[in-house]
């Protein structure tokens, strides 16, 4: 008694849920989360549900462990991995800034499937080489630092998955991004759209930095941008594949 | 009939393993692929095990596309993630550059827990914030680039994972990284040497980059390098928690 979970649920077909997180979900009182992610999870009547709105990690973190710290067993649920813009940072963040007694509590996190990896295999293999995970929000960090980031990793050659690229609160954000990438990037480097991959409504557009428009995305796309190594292979039908080649020659 | 399905297994605990990856294991006639994770695969005993050797992913890769041509169900199989540093980019290497009868099987690939995401779960959250992976192998590419590359997110505040950090072909590479990044990062800042987790002989180190003695590491481990904000909590019993700020304040 008196735990707390933090909980990758995957991308959203429960086929890519693991069994380690079936059985945590499965140990639960309380589930904790963001309507939509605690909305995929099937449970018993009497296990009690949480909702939050997003953009507010901290005040669910606490929330949670505040359930926790009164002896309930608690799983706070994430999309995709729990450790990956998600709520196990904001988990220990509250941890270490809050009541001492939270410190004492049973921890512990669950992977998932990150949007990344699940977006990676529904195209085939963009990730083959070195990549990146960058947050498009500057909610938590300043927009420089996120171009700043966004150029260097561009610059030397990595495969880069933005989260985050676009909400109401962050309209031109992604197609700033782009401007900047074309500074550095030639113009036929594959992007990727993926939004609400291996759900009912997922919706793939692949296309190339000089046409990329941030208007294919909200925010339940992963943005994906290729690097030089990036290659695209025609199927007979439907969009072709993408690779990154595992090699790079020129250092 | 005739397919191909490039299946990443999870870091070793198969209740990390997703029922998609199960399902996609149970469909196969031939297994393919790395003794040790080929070797991981319950089956029936008509299914058909190829075991090759490390570091002969495109063989491997051609031998499977082979067999799948000649009318079998392939399951090729990695650990994690079977795009990152697995064998997905290889078998779309092989397959734009090989038999054109290739591209007209059916292929797919199922996305796994990868070793980065199980680490950052098992010690706390230390991907909190914007990360990369970097494959320390330089079999596919220069050393100069790989070493720029480290250089480069380090100066940017990424956390760094690092994929195939040793091998007894490989065994300086590691400490001449950490030296390349001590001219640049503080030498408290965290890292973790994490070799086969979740399986039985898992092993897990936390010191820091002044500390950081690549004898931790082999083949089997991850190596994560943490940033400014990557803060530890201790525990009353064993290794603090590692997790990295969500919040940078400065660009």
């Amino acid at each position: 008694m008196s735990s707390i979970t933090i909980i990758g649920l995957g991308p959203g077909d429960v086929a890519m849920r693991t069994p380690q997180a079936v059985a945590a979900l499965a140990r639960a009182t309380d589930l904790v989360g963001y309507g939509p992610y605690v909305a995929r999870v099937a449970a018993p009547a009497n296990v009690v549900r949480h909702i939050s709105d997003n953009r507010e990690e901290l005040d669910r973190a606490r929330h949670a462990l505040t359930l926790a710290g009164s002896g309930r067993d608690v799983a706070v649920v994430s999309s995709g991995d729990a450790g990956v813009f998600a709520m196990a940072s904001a988990v220990f963040e509250a941890i270490e800034h809050g009541e001492p007694a939270w410190a004492t509590l049973d921890v512990s996190v669950v992977p998932g499937i990150s949007a990344m990896m699940a977006v990676a295999a529904r195209i085939g293999a963009p990730l083959g080489g070195d990549f990146c995970a960058i947050s498009l929000s500057d909610n938590l960090k300043p927009w420089e630092l996120v171009l700043r980031r966004l150029r260097t990793v561009a610059e030397a050659g990595f495969v880069i998955a933005l989260y985050n690229p676009l909400s109401r609160a962050r309209p031109w954000q992604l197609g700033a991004a782009f401007s900047a990438l074309r500074e550095i990037l030639p113009g036929t480097i594959p992007i990727v759209f993926a939004t609400a991959v291996s759900r009912p409504e997922e919706r793939i557009v692949l296309t190339t930095l000089a046409d990329a428009d941030a208007g294919h995305a909200d925010m339940r796309t992963l943005v994906l941008i290729g690097c030089a190594g990036t290659r695209l292979i025609a199927r007979g039908d439907g969009m072709p594949w993408v690779y990154t080649a595992r090699s790079v020659s020129e250092a």
